[in-house]
């Protein structure tokens, strides 16, 4: 079994189906845009098993507890991988994290994004580790997102060329 | 002719003149940084003709429109590629989309930025087709833009080294 | 003496200590990701000497200035070249400044980002010079940051390889 794929099961870890948008909703873009040696994650909501987005939906800090907002950035970072696993085959590709852009659906006040976004660096430091998964970041509070999930989260990863 | 401005023609699609920022406005960078085989594009807003700003201004889901915001993103496609085409002599030189923030200045509730956005990934893949056009996007609400522009799109590109 | 270093204290610049940040606050993520030629740098306060977040904090457009705003932009410069200068030893191994996101926490109806922004731009250009220095750019309004922080600025510079 591949590295990171045994390091999920290790720590019961479920990679959720690919994204499925909204009925209606046309998305022209790939959810991992594969250039040379570098893997651009589009911006990702948290999904539930089937690839749905998740809920709780809304603005953290009011209808979004920063706890539940956490949890939802973990399931940001799982819905990424499942992209990535889609688009390169074996996440044992991924050489190294490079960046990471966490936008947090902010209610008027609220500015503790670095906590919420938390949730999606320690999923990817327990995967990847200290090395490969070293990741810059910025954290911050949006006006809105789309379908008012509470979590985005974009991306780049470098691979083995 | 080449073949994007071909294809512009085809489509009916005429370039702006290049950003004319508003009378006292200090812009301390270019619209394009070109790094070896990378093509940075700064924030772009929506232009008319004459590379001033264009109108509608104000939140989208509010004072603007869905589709004249959609719109908008076109008119900044548009202005993006005015952009390249000054920086790099031929658009034919792009060899590939990298990756598209879309940033729309959003009323409080609204959501639907991906709907926005298309306008501009709709311009891209018309003209590039899908292998070089495919682009990395998020899609997200910000809480205000400069000269309360209804959106802003920066992005990446390619070009042959 | 390096040149950057030299032009600093020709300036009268001094780079405060790396960031401190505050108490009981876990940021599992470097302030600069090195990757080959990129560093990433991840997004940044104004920050005091002693590297705490500086003051004021709030909405630029409320509770802070554009002019006061600006002066934070500096400050941000000055804290990204401490990150770096930790990080590369020697900023003179800065080859070129790629990209620069600069988000400004704006209260309803502020929309001179770029002037706030502008701060920023001018360290770099005026210790880096044209070419080096030259960088995209986009200068946007957020609805909320963290630790209530005015400006947060992230950024990637080219180093030698």
């Amino acid at each position: 079994m591949p590295m990171i794929e045994s390091r999920l099961t290790d720590l019961g870890l479920i990679l959720p189906a690919t994204l499925q948008p909204p009925p209606g909703v046309v998305l022209p873009f790939p959810m991992v845009n594969l250039r040379g040696s570098r893997a651009i994650v589009s911006g990702h909501g948290p999904l539930e098993a089937d690839g749905s987005l998740a809920y709780p939906r809304g603005k953290v800090g009011a209808e979004v507890s920063v706890e539940d907002a956490r949890l939802l950035a973990r399931k940001t970072a799982l819905a990424i991988l499942s992209s990535l696993k889609a688009e390169l085959g074996d996440l044992d590709r991924i050489t190294g994290w490079v960046k990471v852009l966490g936008m947090v659906n902010s209610a008027p006040g609220f500015n503790r994004q670095p906590e919420v976004i938390n949730g999606f660096s320690e999923v990817i430091l327990d995967l990847f580790g200290p090395g490969i998964g070293r990741h810059a970041r910025s954290a911050v509070g949006m006006a809105a997102l789309p379908f008012d999930i509470a979590v985005e989260i974009e991306a780049e990863v470098e691979i083995a060329s």
